[in-house]
């Protein structure tokens, strides 16, 4: 069985990691030339939206994937009239745009912080007015690691934020003061079978993710599982899907979607009994899901920007390393470190151990 | 950095699998065009013994191992010219031949069974005289999965079992009575650091590895892992080296050793804090060893010849498939299962009811 998979990048990598011990074999359509999942996989080297290379990955693979959002809509059609894709064009085109997400977060009853669309500055300068300052304005589409993001406090210029995003359709949304941020991981089949990790806090730094944690017995679970399902069967979801929430007292407010698998569950290779990138691969070839029981107690925190003294971090017991092959760059997630250990307690030491070293 | 490994079978696809994660990249030397590692490495297809291949390998890598003892001398003498090549050159030809391997475990004051050098039909004969009958001849190379070996009992043609084994050099051994078979996964760096796998205990099925299961503090692992360093510290070792043992009563009868990554620690890729792969990796390249601590309570069922129904085998809960990628044939390993379980008992009741189907 050979998969497709748009993009090369550390998730397709880690796909592919994971997809090998099931016997799959895997192609990657990335345009660039030094993807970090090619060394391990056969790479088609064309741009996502090239005809002439998807079909070439049509006929060499019997199902597709991918590791971003952001697929051209075409692409998709096209995969799609010859294989099946998963998840399905219609998830994707919710989860890349934060109109659709929000209004299907709404629609569902699951809570979201205040919003209102912004599509030019009059439209920005009544959103502002709605929603109050501070908020946040958000490209709809295309944004990650806190790109397309500008917080708006009162006497900040309409106009520099605005022009700041590109003036890209967007959305104002409220700044929430939350007590956390956590995600759940969520995996449905082809069959319908659903599973959810222990939910995940996460520490974001300069809107990029740093840490995320794995929670035993969150008080949250239940709520977080229960709005995961209801997008999942709502979309008739097939794959893992991932849910970032801020966390307010009792609540859980949603705040964005990625139909994929997701940097805050990277700490499941080591952290849990099935890694979400497994469990991925089951979900879409309609296998047997595996156990996301946790195994031990997890942390995972992402390398950005340059590389850690190896030996030194291999010298600390119980770490986990996960370079992703890539170049050095500012701001760039180059690998993550996952840390296992029995007690919370022991976790926490580590975790701060570690922080020195990077 | 990256690694050269002679030989693409499916050691060498589960070393690249613990590699990528460690930021190496792999390039394989091996004649068969359908290797097993062959789709997530760069595949050199060429005989072990072709001086063109091997510096061509020389010339991409910077580090060479292997997976598997037989390995042509005057390769790994035209490799060593140019780069460090692990384990060393004599460690390799000591494990490759039996004569050689059984002198030093005499040497080292680790127990054998006894055994007597046999070149032709006439040592054959004063052999089995000396070491009595049964007794099984084993040709000193080349022997693997219960190739290479006859077993002599009282009234066996000692012509008939000497054509068998190709009338090649053989030592004759007694056949041991044992009460268990057991292996240890030892590790040492090139630093000198060691560490040492739990026992494992292994059950042979018409001379092939079936099952393995991870052995929480046996009794016997002080002797085993006391008889391992003494042969890692006299060979100046650097990596994996296995030691298979006959256990009787409280005594620990080396059968043989591989100079390598082993079938009976496999278990080690989901039951030890770090795997066996990654393990030969860090201490090949001098990094810190990882932890070799177990992780719940393990085994591994080896999948020979035919594939198993996949769907079953991931229903149930805790199992892990490892497909090679090799085409099923009979006698050959295209496979294994590792299961995790909490406790020895759970355990056991999950071997069993894979049992069923495989």
């Amino acid at each position: 069985m050979k998969i497709g998979v748009l993009g090369g990048g550390q998730l397709a990598r880690m796909l592919a990691l994971a997809g090998y011990p099931l016997g799959l074999d895997f192609v990657v359509l990335e345009p660039a030339a030094d993807a970090c999942a090619a060394p391990l996989t056969r790479h088609i080297q064309a741009a996502y939206d090239d005809p002439a290379a998807l079909q070439r990955l049509a006929a060499e693979v019997d199902l597709v994937t991918y590791e971003f959002e952001s697929v051209p809509a075409a692409a998709v059609q096209q995969l799609g009239a010859s294989l099946p894709v998963f998840p399905r064009a219609d998830s994707l085109a919710t989860a890349r745009d934060r109109r659709h997400e929000k209004n299907l977060f709404r629609e569902l009853g699951i809570e979201t912080a205040p919003f209102a669309l912004v599509h030019d500055l009059q439209t920005l300068q009544q959103a502002a007015e709605q929603i109050g300052l501070p908020a946040v304005l958000k490209t709809r589409t295309l944004g990650y690691d806190g790109k397309g993001q500008q917080v708006l406090r009162n006497g900040d210029s309409l106009q520099d934020a605005w022009d700041a995003i590109g003036q890209a359709p967007a959305i104002l949304e409220g700044l929430i003061e939350f007590d956390r941020e956590v995600s759940i991981i969520a995996v449905r089949s082809v069959s319908g079978e659903m599973a959810f990790y222990p939910l995940a806090e996460n520490v974001h730094e300069q809107g990029i993710l740093r840490l995320s944690t794995c929670l035993h017995g969150d008080s949250h679970q239940a709520l977080a599982e229960d709005y995961a399902k209801r997008v999942l069967e709502r979309l008739d979801y097939v794959g893992v899907l991932a849910i970032e929430f801020f966390q307010l007292g009792s609540h859980l407010l949603a705040n964005e979607m990625a139909p994929r698998v997701h940097n805050s569950g990277h700490w499941t290779i080591e952290g849990a009994e099935t890694s979400q990138f497994e469990n991925h691969l089951r979900g879409i070839l309609g296998l047997p899901l595996g156990s996301t029981a946790p195994v031990g107690h997890t942390a995972m925190i992402n390398l950005i920007g340059e590389l850690p003294h190896a030996p030194a971090i291999l010298g600390i017991e119980n770490t986990h390393l996960h370079l992703y092959g890539k170049a050095p760059r500012v701001g760039r997630k180059i690998g993550h470190i996952t840390l296992r250990e029995n007690t919370e307690q022991a976790l926490q030491e580590r975790i701060s151990q570690l922080k020195n070293l990077i």
